[in-house]
């Protein structure tokens, strides 16, 4: 799963241009002038194609920038601002041109309804906006992978915050991680504040880890499906009664038959 | 749950600047400046200050763009570049600047593991980039609730395509919502793409349905959460063992007791 090759990235705007020459550089290249030479006006003149380059940041840095996200705009806003905010100072723009804030309504699993866990979500969306699909579902797969299978918050985030007792969540849904921790913990789920700030950090952390190895040429994807998955799918999944879809633990909701 | 009033958003920079006078505006306002008058200089220069402003859209045009985007790129990235296109078409910058591309990683419940439905997701994101959260969380609810509880395809967007048997999600997730809708139509989740590109332009133009009634002052939310989760959380929500959270119904994974 490597990195794309230059010829099979898609052509900015900007790329384009620096590549025909200087003179059609600047204020006298028109709409006109691009539909002369056989090009529309693109939709988002304002920005690069997408993806967009990336830049490795410091893993350590973005871990307590999401855990301060979190309490700032929760976990999916977390795990965004922690990122995008270090591209924007890293960078500037286009990645100045993205609120972090519409990733507010990730949190608690979307809007509170307990699904995907806003932290991956906000990472998935992070990742997506660097990598081409090609890269970008290995990447997430394994980040996915990753979080069920890693206690969490890990040692690092811990110290953030007076600590928690680590958990596996087993599932990417807000809903079981959360129950899963305040049980680990002996606590309720409405205690959730400081636990759920560090997997924000760490989820943000990760994703980094992943990117920074994505973006050296070094990422080797290492995610295996939960067990249950393979088995079942072996009689339910595409080449057998395709009567389901996913990567989800089945026996978390499904009793084994 | 009404629009905020002027008094109670974030006050852009534009918005700042034209406020105070025109002699601040153009090229003699820099940083110096702006930290004279208390203000640092911001960390998204591009940008107005979120909530983007938004301009209502037709419902059918983005119900037709989030099938024909989900042929393009998949569920969450069908609806985020229908809305989102239609923005940019109708308001330019900002939303120029937004590549919905970044939404792709969504298709299929986020890299195809079954969790949030991706047209959820995308259109959750692009409610929550034009409302301020105090407003995005009652629209998603509706939304959501709307989505678990309806037959879809609508006859709308049935007709895009060879006709599909409607379903009852019963669920914001993919993994649930697929599998009742195969076992509606009798045929495999692998012949998705007709009724999911479907479905895609149907949660788009709920979305903006939404969304224009709250841009008209006339948004009431209707959204009730499935009786399950009425009864279950009375013991289990955060007045009782507060042992997990969500607003899924309880009863499509855990048996009444």
């Amino acid at each position: 799963m490597e990195r794309q090759e230059a010829w099979q990235q898609p052509v900015s705007r900007r790329a384009f241009l620096a590549g025909t020459g200087g003179f059609l550089a600047g204020a006298a290249l028109g709409s006109r002038l691009l539909g002369a030479v056989g090009l529309a006006a693109p939709a988002q003149p304002d920005v690069p194609a997408w993806p967009w380059t990336y830049v490795p940041l410091d893993p350590e840095v973005v871990r307590r920038k999401g855990y301060d996200g979190f309490m700032e705009g929760g976990c999916c806003y977390g795990v965004a601002w922690a990122i995008l905010s270090e591209l924007q100072e890293k960078v500037g723009h286009p990645f100045t041109g993205v609120p972090a804030d519409m990733f507010r309504y990730g949190a608690g699993g979307a809007a509170g309804w307990g699904t995907l866990c806003g932290a991956l979500n906000g990472a998935a969306a992070m990742i997506n906006l660097v990598t081409p699909q090609s890269d970008c579902t290995p990447l997430v797969n394994e980040l996915f992978g990753w979080y069920c299978d890693t206690a969490l918050p890990t040692e690092k985030s811990n110290g953030f915050g007076p600590a928690n007792v680590p958990s596996v969540a087993g599932s990417p849904l807000c809903h079981i991680s959360l129950s899963r921790w305040a049980e680990a913990e002996g606590t309720k789920v409405t205690e959730r504040k400081q636990r759920c700030a560090k997997l924000t950090g760490d989820v943000a952390a990760r994703a980094v880890e992943l990117l920074n190895a994505w973006h050296a040429g070094q990422f080797v994807p290492a995610y295996v499906p939960a067990e249950s998955v393979g088995e079942c799918m072996t009689c339910h999944g595409p080449d057998g009664l395709a009567d389901t879809h996913g990567k989800m633990d089945c026996v978390q909701c499904h009793e084994p038959h």
